[in-house]
């Protein structure tokens, strides 16, 4: 059911792997190349980067890449950037061993980045983190184990926003369905602001039976919704919750919303119908760590 | 100090000027012309859509234009859109006598939105909500009457996001000063998903100069800091709150902070430094709101 095994992350100090990335990668890597010029001077678009590894995908902009290479259960390729950007930035440092790229100037990077998203110079191709089992999320006696559970959240901001407030709340885990929500990216990377490198995400093919499981490990279900008389301050549900949130347009599905023990809401007396799902998480995120 | 006035807004229903938009363009306006097209078919990006007012800027995607078109005090210049799209949404019914512009396809548009931004086929450009005064924010008795400032946000997506969650958790306003802080527009508007046209958004010149204002009102001032013991939720402050955030980076600057009675944070055990500034809107909001 659980598909990435986060452990040797979230214990900080036995990295799995020799760091330097994929060492196959590593001498198999092509001489550099420039990038295609066009004859007036501007690089081609076509001459865009992609991904060199299975499954390889690039964070983008100093901070995500600095989080990725200061994860030891993180499998980095290559970094790439510009010479200015790579030399102020102290990056290629972290990773003495890691592959890198100087390229000429940005255009090359713009083509692996989204629209309008600051790259400060600097990309990392990097590959997803390996596996996380639920029973990994056993829950630690005296102290408050609270998971997020995300439901057909598709926007990759929202869930990356998610990552971020459960890592900064003190969450224990994120945990998605596999399919109808988004993988890791640049752009879920930026939004999480590290948190994408320091909090356990598990993607299960089932989330029903994912509560089932969770349940019998001692943890209770809250399903937030607005249909409901019941708020989400005066429920008493003990130290170990895993709260339950559907998309902001349709809410929690029937099979997910049976699996809760209880269906509260966050008050709301204002003018606009609903919160932001990353907002609202974070409302409940914060009410029920207190 | 203040530049804005939204209580014909807030009230709802007595509009200051007639729906329909502005009468002047409603008269002046040009007959549609089709946009440019290249040689081989594709329409020409030069041929972009321009706003016609002065301050016109454009709404983009269905959701924020309904919400624009049923907020009286919203001043309409034109709705531009797909014949598809126009019929399908019901939108020119809203208000029936503002201009419609009709166009072949929907490149056009793009020139007028943020790249990855849906449109959903429709845009509308609008002139600036009118200002409003400190002193319509005077504490209404018996009720609980939250304001949330920003010092130096600049995102849009995070003050719209700020609009959304101060407009659902029932807060009377949102303050941001005029410079370093943006503007109204249709990323801005998006990320408010109808909290603009709903939230009264005042701008202030000087955000110490407008505190000592919401202090003689009645308003006791907190200011979100994390380099503090106390956690918001141990203050007890009253009913009349001004909550002031300061930017992700900086926090709150210190003739803002000194202006403050009480700095508090909000309690955080994980493993990232800090949540989204909207994130932590979102709790505080929530925290001061019960």
């Amino acid at each position: 059911m659980a598909k990435r095994d986060h452990k040797k992350n979230t214990g900080g100090k036995t990295a799995r792997r020799p760091q330097g990335g994929n060492p196959s990668q590593a001498h198999s890597r092509p001489p550099h190349k420039r990038p295609q010029e066009a004859r007036h001077g501007a690089p081609l678009r076509s001459a865009g980067l992609t991904p060199k590894a299975r499954d390889g995908f690039f964070l983008f902009g100093r901070h995500a890449v600095e989080a990725a290479l200061k994860n030891p259960a993180r499998e980095c390729v290559r970094l790439i950037g510009t010479a200015k950007a790579m030399q102020a930035s102290g990056l290629p440092g972290i990773r003495p061993q890691l592959p890198v790229e100087i390229i000429e100037d940005d255009t090359l990077l713009r083509s692996a980045v989204p629209a309008d998203s600051p790259h400060q110079g600097v990309l990392m191709e990097v590959r997803p983190l390996p596996g996380l089992d639920l029973h990994d999320l056993m829950p630690l006696v005296g102290n408050k184990n609270i998971i997020l559970m995300l439901d057909q959240v598709t926007d990759p901001h929202n869930v990356g926003a998610c990552l971020r407030s459960a890592a900064a709340l003190g969450a224990r885990a994120l945990i998605t369905q596999d399919r109808n929500s988004p993988t890791e990216s640049g752009v879920l990377a930026r939004a999480a602001a590290g948190g994408l490198e320091v909090m356990p995400w598990i993607r299960a093919s089932n989330l029903a039976q994912a509560l089932d499981t969770l349940k019998e490990m001692g943890y209770w279900h809250v399903g937030l919704d607005g249909h409901t008389d019941k708020e989400i301050g005066k429920l008493s549900m003990g130290d170990n919750i895993v709260i339950v949130m559907g998309s902001e347009g349709k809410g929690l599905r029937p099979l997910v919303r049976k699996h809760c023990d209880a269906v509260a809401k966050i008050p709301m007396a204002g003018k606009v119908e609903s919160l932001n799902v990353s907002n609202a998480a974070a409302i409940a995120l914060y009410e029920f760590s207190k």
